[in-house]
């Protein structure tokens, strides 16, 4: 089996960059600075399908892109999780959460989808890009 | 500075066990099997908080517990995330979900809190510890 990224996420997200077990992808989605990691091995649903040494990668990797995120967006909160509900690829949500954003105290999922313009993606996209830029593990 | 469970935590949830790094509390729902893990660390609010060693013995943890919970509730999904808007401690709940249950396939935060009867919640507790016994890592 050979890893490849769901369709929906696919359809949901920009490409960042790869750090070196997850894809990092941006969420398109205006009311939340939204990242995505996506190991990037086949037939993954739950953190524990993970070999051991992966989940550490990832939960190093989460680390990484909460610190990236922390100094670039400054929120009041990061938010990580893992559900994977609707989309069975094992993916870890990490969101950059202000008080006064579109859901805050509750969580961004199910929240309405309102989808960044493209000059705005771009623009923000770029600026992650470098962000990432040689920070891979 | 001395770790202490947040007020919040110590009212909504039972006691299951101590971990190496965490506590093991079983949320007072009975909509669904609700765990959560609290690293015993003073004044965490973010995973980059902890030690980076800490870090990936919560990932440990987290995969125990999942595993753990996969065995006993046999679930569709486990849901597992950080949030932490209302409650500043860090606290990572591990869920286990149903495509019967009553948010699926929603997340359950915001979702309305059903509390278990006394008599259901020792019984669910008592299974619970018996499951974690001698199982810190």
């Amino acid at each position: 089996m050979i890893f490849s990224l769901h369709p929906r996420l696919q359809q949901d997200t920009f490409k960042i960059t790869d750090l070196t077990l997850s894809q990092l992808l941006l969420m398109n989605n205006r009311n939340f600075p939204w990242l995505i990691l996506v190991p990037q091995k086949p037939e993954i649903r739950e953190l524990t399908d993970l070999e051991p040494k992966d989940r550490l990668i990832l939960m190093e990797e989460i680390c990484l892109v909460s610190e990236k995120m922390q100094a670039f967006f400054k929120p009041d909160k990061i938010n990580v999780a893992s559900l994977g509900n609707l989309v069975p690829q094992l993916h870890i949500h990490v969101v950059a959460r202000y008080q006064h954003d579109a859901a805050w105290p509750g969580p961004v999922w199910g929240a309405t989808c309102v989808e960044c313009q493209e000059k705005a993606a771009k623009e923000i996209l770029g600026k992650l890009i470098t962000v990432f830029k040689a920070d891979s593990l």
